[in-house]
């Protein structure tokens, strides 16, 4: 199953942000929107096999949201719906284990490290092995918004196998997607 | 120059949609703003050797929005910053030959019929080359919002050249991530 983990350094961690600013007050959270929709859309249907977290920094306590494609609800591909379910899990109150907040989406206060001891994650790097060479694709990607990853990331994240999608970096949706289509493609041979 | 022409068959013609409601009043215009993102933006770049032609048909007569990736400016990867600039870009009177409404964005009343006798378009399709497969990669691609090419446009575009990204169906927007790093990639080569 293949997993995303989106790390939004700024991104809200209260419901309480306004669907009518997401890249300014909700510190991009427009980002982490972005990022479902290419995690789990595909023309006329959904990745039901794909799950994505996303780790909220811009708070007191870092929170972060699981959706999980077998059972998400009400996913639609714009922006302003990821959004409003990206408030109703913040919407419940977190706690160190996930909680159900809806269909699909669950809620817990931990951060990176806490998902790095929980499954074996690779990450995006433009120096990395090109995922078309790669033998084995690993399952489970990091990604970051539009900020690099911190001195203390850096730190949890720095023996961890370093891909690449190609000559060009691009924002992490994007990336998404190019993923996806090498998996579909692998899965498909 | 790589162009991406993507048919939006409900697709607000008028300025006067709402910037809170493009999935619906506005006809899918969410769609669009999506195909203008993954079509120019880098991380923390843009490409400027892109074009982007929206061909609007929700009202009495279709409009072609043009961005161009040399000229654009203010561009935005959110959604509501890809909508106001295609209200701007509206707001601006067409008539048959294109028209500047903005730094980068022009406008013309006219459709797909037009726009093929400018330039050579491929078309995506399922059972189309699989680009990774293509000798020559195509410049010019055409694809489709939600909806499925009309009667009318598979009768103008039935010649046209067909091309896959993979095994499975994508959004247009989706779609044009990966055809873009295709081109990366054969352009690094």
């Amino acid at each position: 199953m293949p997993r995303f983990a989106i790390i939004g350094h700024k991104a809200s961690t209260s419901p309480d942000f306004s669907l009518n600013d997401m890249p300014g007050g909700a510190g991009r959270i427009d980002i982490m929107c972005r990022c479902i929709n290419t995690s789990f859309f595909l023309s006329h249907d959904l990745r039901h096999d794909v799950e994505c977290f996303l780790i909220l920094k811009g708070g007191e306590q870092t929170k972060t949201l699981r959706f999980s494609g077998d059972t998400i609800r009400s996913l639609n591909p714009d922006e302003r719906s990821g959004g409003a379910l990206i408030k109703k899990g913040l919407s419940k109150p977190a706690g160190e284990e996930f909680v159900k907040a809806a269909d699909g989406i669950h809620i817990r206060s931990a951060g990176l490290e806490k998902l790095l001891g929980e499954y074996s994650f690779a990450v995006l790097d433009e120096n990395g092995t090109d995922i078309r060479n790669a033998e084995m694709l690993p399952a489970n990607f990091i990604l970051s918004d539009h900020m690099n990853f911190t001195e203390e990331e850096n730190e949890l994240i720095k023996d961890l196998p370093k891909y690449s999608v190609g000559p060009r970096v691009l924002h992490a949706d994007h990336t998404i997607t190019v993923l996806l289509n090498e998996f579909d493609r692998r899965q498909n041979k």
